[in-house]
């Protein structure tokens, strides 16, 4: 009978993304010979608002008023954005609730059990002072969030535009295009911090294979906003509680509290290093092995060593779970393909450590727990996905092995699992 | 510095290929025109101890003394002997211990402790006249195991060569390639009940395809003998407990007791059943989906409609874990091919089932989480050893992507880590 968080989630994402339909469908494209058809548009929406960027339609049809339209869907469709909504509109219903109980002495005391519940606060902290730091804390949390999400986003959209006035090869793209370099700019810092990975041109990344520069910047971009988030969001706490003294003790009883916060990208100490040395390993095994199959890599041709590295880097960090590529991928040998393959399929914080600490070890376990079952169970959702493909696409297997075969539907499947958005495309080889 | 159970088994089986290869060497084969290698008869060997059928000559060349060979090398390989043998010998250091326990006032009580656990008596029970029960149940259990196993074999025996001698078809195959029909009967039953799924025939069971009889006959011995064991082992102890008044005390503690006994295939009552469904469930989607999709595939030309289904029940069948086959397995579309790969990656008594019992609760519990835990590392070797084939491979892949391709070696590979022995071959289309 308690309302379940899935459900506003849903009505959320559904939401925006008709609003997002129908804001797009009013904007004229950029020309007039060429009309996105309704689905095509409404298929953009929902993809930019829940962060899979996967297109049917190639995106240099959009206006600049209609990729700024995407930006906005693709921020508020980021997970950064809506936990951090969450937060706060938990944050109000509680200064509510504590006020309503103030006033009223008649309040149900169920009421505040399963308002406790659902806001997050664990009954064990029922003495008052405990109770005021609680709050305190929580408030001091979504601030930082805040803060985080439009200082990430503010600096990369900066820096971006800053390197393309610079990159002249870059710039003369952009100029080729008719892309402004505000829109784009921003459009990118945006798509990247929230791992869409929609750029605003036909061929994403392709273009910019040879700026390793700006690779480079979009990096830790799709790093700070997705996989390493509870990381720089802990250090952001524990560096404000040592810079601003006001701060401090909010700083540390978020940094001890960890689990009674229940802000689900709020890890303790000892998890988020796991999650940074497991995100480094992935990453480190994924461009070893990119770089000694592909460094003749057709597409390489004419790229020099540096510029290889920093592709081979970019394209392997976008297979968790941005999506953004270089170069096709149907052209990169099975073994790294498996690779990305199975980093697709990881959760953003999956850590593959031995980890144990006394003070967070039941915590932990249930998180585990929950997490082993959901493996077991997405594992059947993907095979019966995968097998459902199969038996529909069956006439095309048999007459065209080589476009399809089952590694590229289990790797289709995976990509869409995973809202990562990389594709095999269909080669006419 | 206590013995891992994991050595004395890695002993067991490598002295016991040592040994099978050893004779099998000594033997001459059926002709002397060609002779296996040494690689080959070793190879054959450790299939034969490991039941995994996985073999690298073609079966016709064994003579009928190596054919006996190979059949007891199944049965000294088969989990059901192996842990029928694990038990007697836990019964008798139980028995010597408590001898000397008696004789000698001295032991060490740490001796008592560790026996106490390695032969699998929880140590709650050190009552003497529930150890004295205890030690009763285990002697009367491992007589049934003994009776199920030379039970089952010897009527699978029987009936298959009871059936071949009245089907004139079945009949003039082992002739034509002169085969005794009491050495293919016990080498077919016991390769069945091991889910070894060698068969003395070049082509497997292909040359039996249009036999249904026989496929019929084979199926119950592959299932008593691995996936059903469980259950029928616990129906076995019901009915003598009902049947025979003087075990009627220890067909109960069995019963009530499977987690204190600690041998792993006798499974408490719900989990049994939960097995049952489970792999008749998955046994139905396959054949369903198989009928479905492959009524006309061409190795069932000139197969009528009985034959068909039950070829398709045998071939859906032997997905866990026997291998045999009744055809050319890469002629399958790939939606059964990849169902197929789900159930050899399937462990043997995988449950996958809502499982509730208070009294099993902390038991399950533990055993799931460690299935769980598996179930991820699991994934991750085989991962591993997808990638290191595409690697060694990589020339394969892109010169003949048609037999060299990922699907191709995962289902390799997965077959290979069940155990089940099925191959894609090598197609010259
Ligand atoms: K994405
Ligand atoms: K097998």
């Amino acid at each position: 009978l308690s309302v379940n968080p899935f459900w506003p989630r849903i009505f959320y994402f559904l939401s925006v993304s008709l609003l997002g339909f129908g804001v797009l469908k009013a904007i004229k494209p950029r020309t007039d010979s060429f009309k996105p058809r309704n689905l095509d548009l409404f298929f953009t929406s929902v993809s930019s608002v829940t962060v899979s960027s996967m297109s049917t339609v190639e995106m240099e049809v959009f206006s600049e008023a209609q990729l700024v339209v995407i930006t906005i869907l693709m921020f508020l469709g980021g997970e950064v954005f809506t936990s951090m909504t969450a937060l706060f509109i938990s944050n109000l219903k509680q200064k509510l609730r504590r006020f309503g109980a103030k006033v009223g002495n008649h309040s149900h005391p169920e009421n505040i059990i399963n308002g406790g519940i659902e806001s997050g606060i664990p009954m064990t902290n029922s003495n008052p002072e405990t109770l005021r730091e609680d709050d305190h804390s929580r408030k001091f949390l979504s601030f930082v969030v805040l803060g985080y999400l439009l200082a990430v986003n503010l600096i990369g959209a900066a820096v971006v535009s800053l390197y393309i006035s610079f990159d002249s090869t870059a710039g003369s793209i952009l100029k080729s295009k008719g892309l402004k370099l505000f829109t784009f700019s921003v459009f990118t810092a945006v798509s990247s911090f929230t791992n869409c990975g929609f750029i605003p041109t036909n061929e994403n990344m392709v273009v910019f294979r040879k700026s390793p520069g700006l690779l480079l910047i979009i990096i830790p971009q799709i790093l700070l906003g997705n996989t390493l988030f509870p990381p720089f969001l802990r250090f952001s706490i524990w560096v404000l509680g040592k810079v601003v003294k006001k701060v401090g003790k909010d700083s540390d009883y978020l940094l001890k509290n960890t689990g009674g916060i229940r802000y689900p990208h709020l890890l303790p100490s000892r998890r988020s290093w796991c999650l940074v040395v497991t995100v480094l390993g992935f990453l480190v095994t994924q461009v070893v092995l990119f770089l000694v199959l592909e460094w003749n890599l057709e597409p390489f041709n004419g790229m020099n060593s540096f510029e290889r590295i920093v592709g081979v880097l970019f394209q392997s960090l976008n297979a968790r779970h941005a999506g953004e590529t270089i170069l096709d991928i149907s052209t990169i040998s099975a073994a790294s393909l498996v690779l990305a393959t199975v980093c697709m399929y990881l959760p953003p914080y999956a850590t593959y450590l031995f980890l144990k600490e006394k003070e967070e070890e039941k915590h932990l376990k249930k998180r585990r727990e929950r997490s082993r079952k959901n493996g077991v169970s997405n594992i059947a959702y993907l095979s019966i996905f995968v097998i459902l493909v199969c038996i529909t696409e069956r006439e095309n297997i048999t007459q065209d092995p080589l476009n399809f075969n089952v590694f590229n539907i289990v790797l289709e499947v995976v990509s869409a699992y995973g809202s990562v958005g990389f594709t095999m495309g269909y080669s006419c080889k």
